[in-house]
């Protein structure tokens, strides 16, 4: 039986990357809510995300979106970010807002649109210098709507010289990843609509393309946890992007529809070795979520808890016992120790963990506690926010 | 085997009521593409309402949505409709966009909130009471995101009171239509999830409350004509929104993602005997769909046509002979005589009927050719419009 | 906070009926895989059940089914079922496994098949008075494979007058549940595929008939415990069919898939006054699933305990707690009330509670250790059963 | 405008294998009913899928299924296929039947079930080198029902080695197909899920390894016809196993659930190049059914029709207006484009077409006609068949 004193160096691993627009105003077709407090630049956005690292530990870096995060100096937001205890990281390109792109974008029949799409690309590249980021993220919300409307085919050739053409530009520290989604925006076809595709998109342009899986973007019943197995034993696993999902791309708070789906996949990053800092070589976990009633803030705090409880249910898996039961085909046996490890309340070992590295043991609570909610209430009156609602 | 002659009669009782909503920009929360040509007010979208009539002869009707629609003078509204060749059709009412309204509305915990909601209904059968409208029509956006956040058995008894209170203000000659909705925008449970649940609502109500079915409402793998069949059989099927998906409420043109599906409902309609004018009693057939990339007249006159082709071929099935497979037994037969009806081209037959009584064989070339669009584009410059978008 | 002791009493309420096929070989269509052990008689199988509940006390009576448990003397069947120390329950009727019931058996258009599915019927109610069964439960198993093949409407007419012809055979303190599917085995059409359906026929029936939940019968997506709470609010939940599915009707062990969902469910029976005893009018919990691959009774003492497990929890929510939160339309600190609930691992103290009732604290290790599995292997040699596979 | 006489060439080159196993009896889990004239032997299928062929001249060649057309002599089978008009077509391989294999086959954590499992395979390519078969067919059926009762990582690398090993004994003239499955009969994880997985592994074998697409393998709501254009586009799209489905794997006829998607898949092989006859490096269109409650031969006659009648649909579309339509981003006119060609009924020209050719204008007719049903109905009485019910 694994004890969590064994499990707490590699918890001390985890980190997870937050999302700049989480931070933002989102919500439906049907109505963006306000949100009092709601960040009206980039270093708002950067400070919020700051403070969910200032509880939690667990967030040391903040993902930008362009253009939604554009500014004239880069390297300022770089040293106000680093100020404030926290890294510049993914950045994520945008190719579904321009009205040019109604039709599509990297994939887009006129070339003159392509390069379009494509310098938009080489911009975020430039940013990602200035930022010391590592991976520039492409979410494709390239599809169509109607049978016939579209060549599939030429559109998926017509990428991959898109993205053999940014892929150069990248420095060689720098890495792509290609996220897939099932539907929506587009809604007979999507360009990029599931790991396979991604997976032959990069696997065609070399070693530092990965995919990126999206744990909302798939089709109803669809086990994630084993195509997170399959693509790191292809080697092509890049990053996550975590949330929660009922139906569609609800975009919840991760682990909120099924705890115990997340407790598989992160199961299966430490089977197949991609449970470790991304400096050394793990796969990079991210939130990309809304938060569409809630409160920006305590909802990534929740949902960095989340993530840190479900890491140390499945780093408390005892694998050994585990494997004998499955080579001697004993059914019951192998799913009792799995759900073992699922079922151990481990907030209270949690807590005090927290609190040996001078953390707060209950972060949702001291951050309420704290005054930072109120403060910025009353500060940030005015203003609009760039964002994708 | 029945003849286009035939039919001819019940095919001129069709008619569909077009959303006024339809004309205006819509998208996804991602984006809003716009339109030239889109109208500012309620009297251009009536006027676009009105052209795809004039070219169908499908569309006698068009709905309104409070407060998209709102005008000081519903009379004078009526008027300018009548004027253009159509009538103001079923009245919708909103509970989804108002700040108020983040939690519930008719449902909310808080009975001021509820009552606001209450009042707006009021509001919208003071609106029928001047447009002459039979139908209202409740799309209950209402729900909780998140497991534990509300008290789903609290929300419908508050939702069967309001809906009580609302239901005895409405005229003798007036009816409520409650639609249900899988999901979207809430994402962990909806008040009015599912057929079920709009049948007991409406069944506590009273004679003048039934159900309306969204197309696009149902969960993956719904036998939707089972519904429809169903509900005609309650003597609760009040009207169709029709629309199309792949995946989630798409919101495509009826019939584009999957035709054979619309024959077989429209096969139940008839079978149930649901195919006649309102007047006489039938089951009122609504669009409500997205425009999202395509332009919005061509769009609805395509959709009309869709519905009329498929009445058509539901018309045509021969249902003596149908009646003696089934009897039989003889599985491959019926199926057989099922798909020849669904595989006879009518769109020969439909344009010289269409001549036949004035109007041009082929609707969508005779409006590409009138010139409305290019009018609409260059008038239409300036202005914003309500919307859901 | 609710506390463990507090709980004690309702948890003693709880009962879940095991079904005799449960300890029967089953399979897919592909290959049913032997079990050494699999018992050969009705009398086997009731030892196996009485077995469960000796050593986890919670499973007081076996569900049977016509024709596999078929016997010339019920009254004995009955004694030697109380001599072990359990009830016999529930009787299930099959209209799927007769060659005339190939396209319909209530519902078909022969009035000689339906009038020989409700002989069927009146059989079961002979037993059940022989037997002293409270329930009939009828899962029609009825549909149609292509469009076209059967008239939907006609044999929801039929289907309405055969349950009303066995509804009134029932004796005054018996009850008939109907249970719903989505699909399977009929792939097009299924004649009672949703609660709406069942909702609506046995409303049409009386106060004595109700609808029957499976778990696993419904679309993906579905928020189940949405319909428990319907289904109380409206007084018809008769009772449950618990097991767990990924995809279809997966027939997996209850909780195994997604044990929150078992955690929701549970909840709602509780918030709508089902969680007591059978005798004070309770929802009546029962199983109803397949041990493909693993051994059927450690496979059933596992699916009681994974339900009296998330009962626990469910009735450790702090609802006063939950409430306020609500109330106050505290999103996410409601959901935190109703997650600390799911997460709180009872293990330790369910064992204390069990072995102050005289049971063993791990009911599986004591039945492994008990050399009942190794008894029955070698014993029961030859023969065959009667089963669905 | 396309014309019949245009696509007249092209049509002939449509060839479609049939199954042996689809004149079988087949079922669900619940029950195989029985069909008079049921073949007892392979030959009896032989003569079967031989007078499918002699009505339509659709269907040049049988697929066999091991163990189940074990037969000792497959020279001699072959000749009596020729010599029925037929030839021996894809050789398809069984892992889920033997007890063995009750936890795994090539994936098995047990070496020498492993070896068992390629033997098998071997035996496979023996009777391909006898009947002149080109392709290996393998559906692996594993998987595992419960979280934690399989290391899938392990399973994927055993099955790598294994399908190596089994690779490398085809002949130069000799391909594998590999099948992929969403699920069932595992019910939690399977093997190979996803054309993903199949397309990783096939890669990862050769030149001669192609990945088998089964229509009805997908998840709700999978856009199939993109799949079919990516692997087309990566070389790697071997065969089709054609069917239809509304909710799981059905195995219904093929275009009975949704004939547009069949329109849409057939269009997608035809832009990719891949309707032409497999000896010219088509693509092989294979039929999978079952016919659980309707006539075998007349199912098969069916289903052939069905994917002929959607090819001539297929091959009218106007791809150089559509093109054009695409290139100016007219979603509409694509569409209707592309609709244009699914709704002509192409009926009466495939009747004439047929009569050209020789054969009768109304396959289905001819048969019922002809006798053939009455004498196997009549002749073949006795016996039992090998078979996955």
């Amino acid at each position: 039986m694994t004890t969590f004193d064994q499990i707490s160096g590699d918890l001390a691993a985890l980190e997870i990357e937050v999302p700049s627009w989480a931070y933002g105003n989102s919500g439906t077709r049907f109505k963006v809510f306000g949100t009092p407090g709601t960040p009206r630049t980039p270093e708002e956005k950067i400070a919020d995300a700051a403070t969910v690292h200032r509880f939690t530990g667990l967030a040391p870096s903040v993902a930008l979106h362009i253009p939604w995060d554009r500014v004239d100096d880069y390297a300022a937001l770089r040293t106000y970010a680093e100020d404030q205890g926290i890294a510049l990281g993914t950045i994520n390109s945008n190719t579904f807002q321009d009205d040019d792109y109604k039709l599509g974008a990297l994939t887009h029949t006129d070339a003159k649109i392509r390069q379009k799409a494509i310098d938009h690309h080489f911009e975020c590249i430039e940013v990602m210098d200035a930022t010391g980021s590592r991976d520039l993220k492409i979410w494709l919300a390239e599809g169509s709507n109607y049978p016939g409307q579209a060549d599939m085919r030429g559109r998926q050739d017509r990428l991959a010289e898109s993205l053999a053409t940014i892929y150069e530009r990248l420095g060689e520290d720098q890495r792509m990843v290609l996220e897939y989604k099932f539907f929506e925006p587009a809604f007979y076809h999507t360009d990029v609509p599931d790991w396979g595709t991604s997976f032959a998109q990069v696997s065609a342009l070399g070693e530092r393309a990965a995919v990126c899986l999206d744990t909302g973007h798939h089709a109803p019943g669809t086990n994630i946890e084993f195509i997170v197995m399959q693509l790191l034993r292809l080697g092509k696993l890049g990053s996550f992007d975590f949330n929660s999902r009922f139906y569609a791309d609800d975009d919840l708070i991760v682990g909120a529809a099924d705890p115990f789906q997340l407790f598989r996949i992160i199961v299966e990053v430490v089977r197949g070795g991609g449970f470790k800092s991304v400096a050394e070589g793990g796969v990079a976990f991210m939130l990309d979520q809304c938060h569409n009633i809630e409160k920006k803030i305590p909802g990534q705090i929740r949902s960095v808890l989340n993530v840190q409880e479900m890491s140390a249910r499945a780093l408390l898996l005892d694998t050994d016992a585990l494997a004998k039961a499955q080579e001697d085909g004993d059914v019951l046996l192998a799913n009792e120790i799995f759900m073992d490890a699922f079922y151990t309340d481990v907030r209270a070992d949690l807590g005090e963990w927290r609190e040996s590295r001078g953390l707060a043991a209950d972060p949702m609570r001291a951050y309420l506690a704290s005054g930072y909610q109120e403060q910025i209430e009353t500060a940030r009156v005015g203003g609009t926010q760039a964002g994708w609602s």
